[in-house]
Protein backbone atom coordinates (compact mmCIF):
# COMPACT_ATOMS: atom_id res chain seq x y z
CA UNK A 1 0.00 0.00 0.00
CA UNK A 2 1.51 3.99 -1.10
CA UNK A 3 0.28 5.01 2.09
CA UNK A 4 0.97 8.66 1.48
CA UNK A 5 -1.18 8.53 -1.99
CA UNK A 6 -4.01 7.07 0.12
CA UNK A 7 -3.21 9.36 2.92
CA UNK A 8 -3.84 12.12 0.30
CA UNK A 9 -6.52 10.80 -1.73
CA UNK A 10 -8.53 9.91 1.55
CA UNK A 11 -8.11 14.05 2.31
CA UNK A 12 -6.05 12.82 5.57
CA UNK A 13 -3.59 14.53 4.66
CA UNK A 14 -3.15 17.86 3.38
CA UNK A 15 -0.32 19.16 1.38
CA UNK A 16 0.52 22.89 1.34
CA UNK A 17 1.43 25.85 4.03
CA UNK A 18 -0.14 25.35 7.61
CA UNK A 19 -0.04 27.40 10.71
CA UNK A 20 -0.87 25.44 13.56
CA UNK A 21 -2.18 26.11 16.54
CA UNK A 22 1.66 26.58 18.36
CA UNK A 23 2.46 29.45 15.68
CA UNK A 24 4.91 27.16 13.50
CA UNK A 25 4.19 26.73 10.02
CA UNK A 26 4.07 23.29 8.58
CA UNK A 27 4.28 21.98 4.88
CA UNK A 28 1.54 19.47 5.60
CA UNK A 29 -1.55 18.53 7.55
CA UNK A 30 -2.56 15.51 9.18
CA UNK A 31 -5.54 14.58 10.42
CA UNK A 32 -6.57 10.46 10.85
CA UNK A 33 -9.81 10.22 12.97
CA UNK A 34 -11.53 9.36 9.96
CA UNK A 35 -9.39 7.03 9.03
CA UNK A 36 -11.37 4.11 10.32
CA UNK A 37 -14.04 5.13 7.69
CA UNK A 38 -11.93 3.43 4.70
CA UNK A 39 -11.24 0.15 4.13
CA UNK A 40 -7.07 0.90 3.56
CA UNK A 41 -6.99 1.38 7.72
CA UNK A 42 -7.91 -2.53 8.15
CA UNK A 43 -4.50 -3.06 5.96
CA UNK A 44 -2.95 -0.67 8.91
CA UNK A 45 -4.31 -2.75 11.44
CA UNK A 46 -2.96 -5.98 10.45
CA UNK A 47 0.53 -4.00 9.53
CA UNK A 48 0.51 -3.23 13.31
CA UNK A 49 0.17 -6.30 14.56
CA UNK A 50 3.30 -7.52 13.02
CA UNK A 51 5.19 -4.22 14.21
CA UNK A 52 4.18 -5.08 18.22
CA UNK A 53 4.05 -9.08 18.19
CA UNK A 54 7.53 -9.06 19.77
CA UNK A 55 6.82 -6.66 23.01
CA UNK A 56 5.00 -8.93 25.20
CA UNK A 57 1.71 -7.18 25.93
CA UNK A 58 -1.55 -8.81 27.17
CA UNK A 59 -3.87 -5.55 27.41
CA UNK A 60 -4.42 -2.48 25.42
CA UNK A 61 -4.93 1.25 25.76
CA UNK A 62 -6.07 3.92 23.66
CA UNK A 63 -5.61 7.78 23.64
CA UNK A 64 -9.32 9.12 23.89
CA UNK A 65 -10.69 9.58 21.04
CA UNK A 66 -8.61 9.61 18.28
CA UNK A 67 -6.40 6.46 19.32
CA UNK A 68 -9.57 4.09 20.90
CA UNK A 69 -10.57 2.72 16.86
CA UNK A 70 -7.44 1.22 16.65
CA UNK A 71 -6.77 0.30 19.72
CA UNK A 72 -9.72 -1.50 19.78
CA UNK A 73 -9.35 -2.96 16.05
CA UNK A 74 -5.72 -3.99 17.61
CA UNK A 75 -7.63 -5.87 20.62
CA UNK A 76 -10.24 -7.66 18.53
CA UNK A 77 -7.56 -8.89 16.22
CA UNK A 78 -5.85 -10.41 18.88
CA UNK A 79 -7.93 -11.00 21.19
CA UNK A 80 -6.77 -9.02 24.08
CA UNK A 81 -8.96 -6.57 26.58
CA UNK A 82 -8.88 -3.18 26.13
CA UNK A 83 -9.70 0.25 27.20
CA UNK A 84 -8.92 4.14 27.07
CA UNK A 85 -7.43 6.69 28.86
CA UNK A 86 -8.49 10.24 28.65
CA UNK A 87 -6.18 13.49 28.90
CA UNK A 88 -8.51 15.55 29.43
CA UNK A 89 -10.66 15.15 32.54
CA UNK A 90 -14.65 16.04 31.84
CA UNK A 91 -15.91 17.56 35.04
CA UNK A 92 -18.47 15.53 35.55
CA UNK A 93 -19.42 11.56 36.11
CA UNK A 94 -17.17 9.64 37.87
CA UNK A 95 -14.26 11.56 36.21
CA UNK A 96 -11.93 8.53 35.52
CA UNK A 97 -9.02 9.72 33.48
CA UNK A 98 -7.74 5.63 32.88
CA UNK A 99 -11.43 3.59 31.68
CA UNK A 100 -9.27 0.49 31.95
CA UNK A 101 -8.81 -2.28 34.63
CA UNK A 102 -4.62 -2.15 34.01
CA UNK A 103 -3.71 -3.01 37.29
CA UNK A 104 -0.99 -5.66 36.96
CA UNK A 105 -1.40 -5.53 33.64
CA UNK A 106 1.55 -5.50 30.67
CA UNK A 107 0.12 -2.56 28.07
CA UNK A 108 0.55 -1.63 24.75
CA UNK A 109 -0.52 1.91 24.64
CA UNK A 110 -2.08 2.98 21.50
CA UNK A 111 -2.15 6.72 19.79
CA UNK A 112 -3.11 7.17 15.94
CA UNK A 113 -0.54 10.19 15.32
CA UNK A 114 1.95 11.62 17.48
CA UNK A 115 4.29 14.67 17.39
CA UNK A 116 6.22 15.06 20.38
CA UNK A 117 5.21 12.13 22.54
CA UNK A 118 3.46 14.79 24.96
CA UNK A 119 0.53 12.76 25.08
CA UNK A 120 1.66 9.18 25.40
CA UNK A 121 4.08 10.42 28.30
CA UNK A 122 1.01 11.96 29.76
CA UNK A 123 -0.57 8.69 29.53
CA UNK A 124 2.61 6.49 30.13
CA UNK A 125 2.34 8.50 34.29
CA UNK A 126 -1.75 8.08 34.33
CA UNK A 127 -1.29 4.06 33.66
CA UNK A 128 1.59 3.71 36.35
CA UNK A 129 -0.06 5.57 38.41
CA UNK A 130 -3.14 2.78 38.00
CA UNK A 131 -0.92 0.03 38.22
CA UNK A 132 -0.21 -0.57 35.05
CA UNK A 133 3.35 -1.26 33.31
CA UNK A 134 3.76 -0.01 29.70
CA UNK A 135 5.77 -2.36 27.76
CA UNK A 136 5.33 -0.87 24.04
CA UNK A 137 3.90 2.43 22.42
CA UNK A 138 2.36 2.09 19.11
CA UNK A 139 1.47 4.89 16.87
CA UNK A 140 -0.14 4.87 13.42
CA UNK A 141 1.77 8.08 12.38
CA UNK A 142 4.86 9.62 13.70
CA UNK A 143 5.44 13.08 12.59
CA UNK A 144 9.02 12.88 13.93
CA UNK A 145 9.49 15.80 16.28
CA UNK A 146 10.47 14.11 19.28
CA UNK A 147 8.25 11.08 20.33
CA UNK A 148 11.27 8.48 19.91
CA UNK A 149 13.49 10.32 21.81
CA UNK A 150 11.17 10.95 24.52
CA UNK A 151 9.87 7.20 25.16
CA UNK A 152 13.50 6.10 24.84
CA UNK A 153 14.15 8.44 27.91
CA UNK A 154 10.71 7.44 29.50
CA UNK A 155 11.97 3.70 29.15
CA UNK A 156 9.24 2.53 26.79
CA UNK A 157 9.62 0.59 23.55
CA UNK A 158 8.34 3.20 20.64
CA UNK A 159 7.25 1.86 17.22
CA UNK A 160 4.92 3.47 14.46
CA UNK A 161 3.37 2.06 11.51
CA UNK A 162 4.51 4.72 9.56
CA UNK A 163 7.00 8.00 9.11
CA UNK A 164 5.77 11.40 7.81
CA UNK A 165 9.55 11.43 6.06
CA UNK A 166 8.70 8.55 4.57
CA UNK A 167 5.05 9.42 3.43
CA UNK A 168 6.32 12.91 2.52
CA UNK A 169 9.27 11.56 0.57
CA UNK A 170 6.98 8.86 -1.25
CA UNK A 171 4.69 12.00 -2.81
CA UNK A 172 7.42 13.80 -3.81
CA UNK A 173 6.68 13.18 -7.45
CA UNK A 174 4.01 14.52 -7.24
CA UNK A 175 4.59 17.94 -6.04
CA UNK A 176 6.29 20.80 -7.91
CA UNK A 177 9.39 21.99 -7.23
CA UNK A 178 8.52 24.58 -4.73
CA UNK A 179 6.84 22.12 -3.05
CA UNK A 180 9.61 19.41 -2.54
CA UNK A 181 11.94 22.12 -1.46
CA UNK A 182 9.96 23.18 0.84
CA UNK A 183 9.48 19.40 2.51
CA UNK A 184 12.83 18.83 2.40
CA UNK A 185 13.44 22.14 4.03
CA UNK A 186 11.41 20.83 7.18
CA UNK A 187 12.40 17.29 6.93
CA UNK A 188 16.10 18.48 7.02
CA UNK A 189 14.89 21.15 10.03
CA UNK A 190 12.83 18.21 12.55
CA UNK A 191 15.23 15.37 11.78
CA UNK B 1 -24.04 -16.23 30.05
CA UNK B 2 -25.93 -14.77 33.37
CA UNK B 3 -24.95 -10.91 32.67
CA UNK B 4 -26.17 -9.76 35.48
CA UNK B 5 -23.95 -12.04 37.57
CA UNK B 6 -21.12 -11.14 35.21
CA UNK B 7 -21.70 -6.97 35.68
CA UNK B 8 -21.80 -7.57 39.01
CA UNK B 9 -18.88 -9.38 39.78
CA UNK B 10 -16.69 -6.79 37.23
CA UNK B 11 -18.08 -4.19 39.80
CA UNK B 12 -19.73 -2.86 36.28
CA UNK B 13 -23.35 -2.86 37.89
CA UNK B 14 -23.92 -2.01 41.64
CA UNK B 15 -27.11 -2.52 43.06
CA UNK B 16 -27.86 -0.05 45.97
CA UNK B 17 -29.20 3.14 46.63
CA UNK B 18 -28.10 6.11 44.17
CA UNK B 19 -29.01 9.42 43.56
CA UNK B 20 -28.71 10.25 39.76
CA UNK B 21 -27.70 13.72 38.62
CA UNK B 22 -30.70 14.32 37.64
CA UNK B 23 -32.17 14.01 41.22
CA UNK B 24 -34.25 10.80 40.55
CA UNK B 25 -33.14 7.45 42.54
CA UNK B 26 -32.37 4.45 41.26
CA UNK B 27 -31.68 0.97 43.30
CA UNK B 28 -29.13 0.12 40.56
CA UNK B 29 -25.86 2.53 38.74
CA UNK B 30 -24.79 1.03 35.99
CA UNK B 31 -21.24 2.27 33.89
CA UNK B 32 -20.34 -0.18 31.40
CA UNK B 33 -17.01 1.78 29.72
CA UNK B 34 -14.30 -0.65 31.46
CA UNK B 35 -16.14 -3.68 30.01
CA UNK B 36 -13.99 -3.67 27.31
CA UNK B 37 -11.76 -4.76 29.79
CA UNK B 38 -13.29 -8.11 30.19
CA UNK B 39 -13.18 -11.02 28.20
CA UNK B 40 -16.76 -11.78 28.70
CA UNK B 41 -17.13 -8.53 26.39
CA UNK B 42 -16.11 -10.43 23.41
CA UNK B 43 -18.99 -12.88 24.13
CA UNK B 44 -21.25 -9.84 24.11
CA UNK B 45 -19.95 -8.49 21.03
CA UNK B 46 -20.35 -11.87 19.36
CA UNK B 47 -24.17 -11.56 20.26
CA UNK B 48 -24.86 -8.11 19.30
CA UNK B 49 -23.50 -9.36 15.57
CA UNK B 50 -26.63 -11.76 16.00
CA UNK B 51 -29.07 -8.79 17.20
CA UNK B 52 -28.60 -6.99 14.13
CA UNK B 53 -27.57 -9.21 10.95
CA UNK B 54 -30.92 -7.95 9.43
CA UNK B 55 -30.81 -4.79 9.43
CA UNK B 56 -28.97 -4.26 6.20
CA UNK B 57 -26.43 -1.68 7.33
CA UNK B 58 -22.75 -0.82 5.44
CA UNK B 59 -21.19 1.83 8.05
CA UNK B 60 -20.79 1.56 11.78
CA UNK B 61 -21.17 4.73 13.87
CA UNK B 62 -20.25 4.61 17.38
CA UNK B 63 -21.09 7.26 20.23
CA UNK B 64 -18.02 9.23 22.07
CA UNK B 65 -16.48 7.72 23.93
CA UNK B 66 -18.39 4.89 25.58
CA UNK B 67 -19.54 3.35 22.56
CA UNK B 68 -16.48 3.23 20.37
CA UNK B 69 -14.61 0.24 21.65
CA UNK B 70 -18.60 -1.56 20.60
CA UNK B 71 -18.63 0.24 17.53
CA UNK B 72 -15.07 -1.14 16.54
CA UNK B 73 -15.38 -4.49 17.57
CA UNK B 74 -18.61 -4.94 15.72
CA UNK B 75 -16.64 -2.83 12.51
CA UNK B 76 -13.90 -5.55 12.93
CA UNK B 77 -16.08 -8.62 13.14
CA UNK B 78 -17.73 -7.95 9.88
CA UNK B 79 -15.08 -5.87 8.07
CA UNK B 80 -17.16 -2.43 8.03
CA UNK B 81 -15.71 0.77 8.06
CA UNK B 82 -16.44 2.80 11.26
CA UNK B 83 -16.45 6.37 12.89
CA UNK B 84 -17.93 7.63 15.51
CA UNK B 85 -20.12 11.27 16.63
CA UNK B 86 -18.95 13.40 19.69
CA UNK B 87 -22.47 15.12 20.92
CA UNK B 88 -19.70 18.14 22.88
CA UNK B 89 -18.01 20.34 21.07
CA UNK B 90 -14.82 20.10 22.09
CA UNK B 91 -14.03 23.70 21.32
CA UNK B 92 -10.70 23.51 19.49
CA UNK B 93 -9.56 21.57 16.20
CA UNK B 94 -11.06 20.99 13.99
CA UNK B 95 -14.36 21.01 15.92
CA UNK B 96 -16.80 18.33 13.85
CA UNK B 97 -19.09 16.33 15.11
CA UNK B 98 -19.37 13.26 12.88
CA UNK B 99 -15.34 12.41 12.66
CA UNK B 100 -16.93 9.70 10.01
CA UNK B 101 -17.70 9.57 6.30
CA UNK B 102 -21.28 8.67 6.49
CA UNK B 103 -22.51 10.14 2.92
CA UNK B 104 -25.02 7.91 1.17
CA UNK B 105 -24.12 4.93 3.67
CA UNK B 106 -26.79 2.93 6.00
CA UNK B 107 -25.36 3.32 9.49
CA UNK B 108 -25.56 1.33 12.23
CA UNK B 109 -25.63 3.83 15.41
CA UNK B 110 -24.27 2.09 18.53
CA UNK B 111 -23.48 2.99 22.13
CA UNK B 112 -22.87 0.93 25.69
CA UNK B 113 -25.80 2.03 27.12
CA UNK B 114 -29.08 3.98 26.77
CA UNK B 115 -31.65 5.58 28.96
CA UNK B 116 -34.03 7.71 27.15
CA UNK B 117 -32.29 7.33 23.98
CA UNK B 118 -31.58 11.36 24.29
CA UNK B 119 -28.18 10.39 22.88
CA UNK B 120 -28.67 8.29 20.01
CA UNK B 121 -31.64 10.99 18.78
CA UNK B 122 -28.93 13.59 18.56
CA UNK B 123 -26.66 11.42 17.13
CA UNK B 124 -29.11 10.71 14.45
CA UNK B 125 -29.75 14.01 13.79
CA UNK B 126 -26.15 14.84 13.31
CA UNK B 127 -25.43 11.74 11.23
CA UNK B 128 -28.70 12.79 9.03
CA UNK B 129 -27.63 16.15 8.56
CA UNK B 130 -24.11 14.49 7.32
CA UNK B 131 -25.99 12.47 4.45
CA UNK B 132 -25.73 9.00 6.44
CA UNK B 133 -29.32 6.91 6.89
CA UNK B 134 -29.51 5.98 9.87
CA UNK B 135 -30.53 2.04 9.62
CA UNK B 136 -30.31 1.05 13.25
CA UNK B 137 -29.40 1.94 16.50
CA UNK B 138 -28.03 -0.98 18.92
CA UNK B 139 -27.10 -0.96 22.81
CA UNK B 140 -25.24 -3.35 25.12
CA UNK B 141 -28.03 -2.56 28.18
CA UNK B 142 -31.56 -0.78 27.85
CA UNK B 143 -32.22 1.25 31.07
CA UNK B 144 -35.65 1.06 29.83
CA UNK B 145 -36.60 4.37 30.40
CA UNK B 146 -38.09 5.28 27.03
CA UNK B 147 -35.36 4.65 24.44
CA UNK B 148 -37.63 2.30 22.22
CA UNK B 149 -40.37 4.75 21.94
CA UNK B 150 -38.56 7.52 20.85
CA UNK B 151 -36.57 5.34 18.24
CA UNK B 152 -39.73 4.26 16.96
CA UNK B 153 -41.07 7.94 16.60
CA UNK B 154 -37.71 8.63 14.74
CA UNK B 155 -38.29 5.25 12.60
CA UNK B 156 -34.94 3.67 13.52
CA UNK B 157 -35.17 0.02 14.26
CA UNK B 158 -33.52 -0.33 17.97
CA UNK B 159 -31.89 -3.66 19.52
CA UNK B 160 -30.17 -3.97 22.72
CA UNK B 161 -28.26 -7.07 23.93
CA UNK B 162 -29.32 -6.62 27.40
CA UNK B 163 -32.90 -5.18 28.69
CA UNK B 164 -31.70 -3.62 32.44
CA UNK B 165 -34.92 -5.37 33.63
CA UNK B 166 -33.73 -8.77 32.73
CA UNK B 167 -30.34 -8.33 34.18
CA UNK B 168 -31.86 -7.28 37.62
CA UNK B 169 -34.44 -10.22 37.95
CA UNK B 170 -31.58 -12.14 37.02
CA UNK B 171 -30.11 -10.87 40.15
CA UNK B 172 -33.29 -11.42 42.47
CA UNK B 173 -32.25 -14.74 43.77
CA UNK B 174 -28.97 -12.58 45.49
CA UNK B 175 -30.94 -10.23 46.97
CA UNK B 176 -32.71 -9.69 50.33
CA UNK B 177 -36.47 -9.28 50.73
CA UNK B 178 -36.06 -5.51 50.91
CA UNK B 179 -33.70 -5.01 48.12
CA UNK B 180 -35.46 -7.28 45.84
CA UNK B 181 -38.81 -5.18 46.25
CA UNK B 182 -37.24 -1.63 45.57
CA UNK B 183 -35.81 -2.92 42.48
CA UNK B 184 -39.54 -4.45 40.94
CA UNK B 185 -41.37 -1.48 42.90
CA UNK B 186 -38.49 0.15 40.23
CA UNK B 187 -38.92 -1.79 37.34
CA UNK B 188 -42.82 -1.50 37.76
CA UNK B 189 -42.58 1.77 37.46
CA UNK B 190 -40.18 2.68 34.64
CA UNK B 191 -42.43 0.05 32.55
Amino acid sequence: MDIGDVLVRRKLLLIGHFVLTSGKTSPYYIDLRKFPSFPEFLSVVDEAVVKVKDLGFDFIVGIATGGVPFASFLACKLGLPMGYVRLEKKGYGTDKLVEAEISGRNVLLVDDVTTTGGSLEKAIIEITNGGGKVVGALTIVDREEGATERLRKLGVEFRTVFKISDILRSLSNKLNENERKIIEDYLGGVK
